[in-house]
């Protein structure tokens, strides 16, 4: 929601532009077209020797709750290099060799989740500022009732699934549906989110 | 690029805020900041019959040039919705039973593109406002030296490969590098794109 035009400063309305059919924010001052599109979040499931990475959270939205590391995506890298970042300021720690794992629409809050799956580089890790600890899981060890977000807790069900059944898949989902379109789809079949 | 704060219509400095490391356009006057992010870009290969839909752009960028239904995805949308969308609105096709075929980072241009993979339903099909015309394909009928973005291009070689070799995957690049995380990785190998 905006109020002002970002380019000229004057206040702006909200009205269907020419050739549109959705509702925009607008200004007749100078012809400014607001347009508001879903962000991408990325993050990363960082392996060592049959355990995971997670970081508990010191910031809100969900403070003293564990995620695996990820955070918005920022204009000029990759998606996979996005993923990297955030590993490397949530739990200052490399993830290598990542390969696209899952990719999780959340069209209520107009976002979409994609998590890289790779190795943690030599096992190392230690909470960056957003981060009250970090820690390797065990899948017996996963805290899965103080997660912080759905969508991790999805990433690493198929993460485990797929583990036990010895091979990995890509996974996409769709938050709040019963959609599962995961690769192989009769192994994987669907979840659903809510 | 703001000017102005779009939530108080004051001017606005860069700088970068406490606690995040990158420069951002930030309103002195009441504290907003301004994130940029990328954008999603969600697209079709829809098929019927061995063949594909394609669309020749009316508008520009790239005018008069072929392209796959695909456009920005909205607020509200899950990807997979939002490549039906734009099939709809760029052809009056729909595309069913799609899947995730392939994420294509373009950070260039601070972009991911996505495709989905489904069927043409009925192969019905017709211009709408932003194509001058709409066809299907066969693969030796694609107009290669015709089409409007490389993206589409990427989409549509992974498409042929796979289909050749009777299995799709999902596959993940990165435009202008060489990385090529295709699933079979050992079969559909790395692709310069630039």
């Amino acid at each position: 929601m905006i109020y002002f035009c970002p380019q000229c400063g004057k206040p702006v309305s909200q009205r269907v532009p020419t050739g549109d059919n959705r509702l925009r924010h607008v200004c007749d001052a100078c012809g400014y077209i607001h347009y508001e599109n879903p962000r991408l979040v990325l993050g990363a499931i960082a392996e060592w020797q049959e355990r995971l990475l997670l970081c508990r959270r010191a910031i809100e939205p969900r403070a003293g709750f564990w995620t695996l590391p990820a955070g918005f995506m920022e204009n000029g890298e990759s998606t996979q290099a996005a993923a990297a970042r955030e590993t490397l300021e949530e739990a200052c720690a490399r993830v290598e060799h990542s390969r696209l794992f899952a990719l999780i629409d959340v069209p209520q809050i107009n976002q979409v989740h994609i998590f890289y799956r790779g190795a943690l580089a030599g096992g190392e890790h230690a909470p960056g500022e957003e981060s009250l600890e970090t820690a390797l899981f065990a899948e017996d060890e996963i805290p899965w009732s103080q997660l912080a977000f759905l969508t991790v807790r999805l990433a690493l069900e198929h993460y485990f699934t797929d583990r036990r059944a010895g091979t990995f898949g890509q996974h996409q989902l769709i938050l709040g549906e019963t959609t599962c379109n995961s690769r192989p789809s009769a192994r994987t079949g669907c979840v659903r989110a809510t």
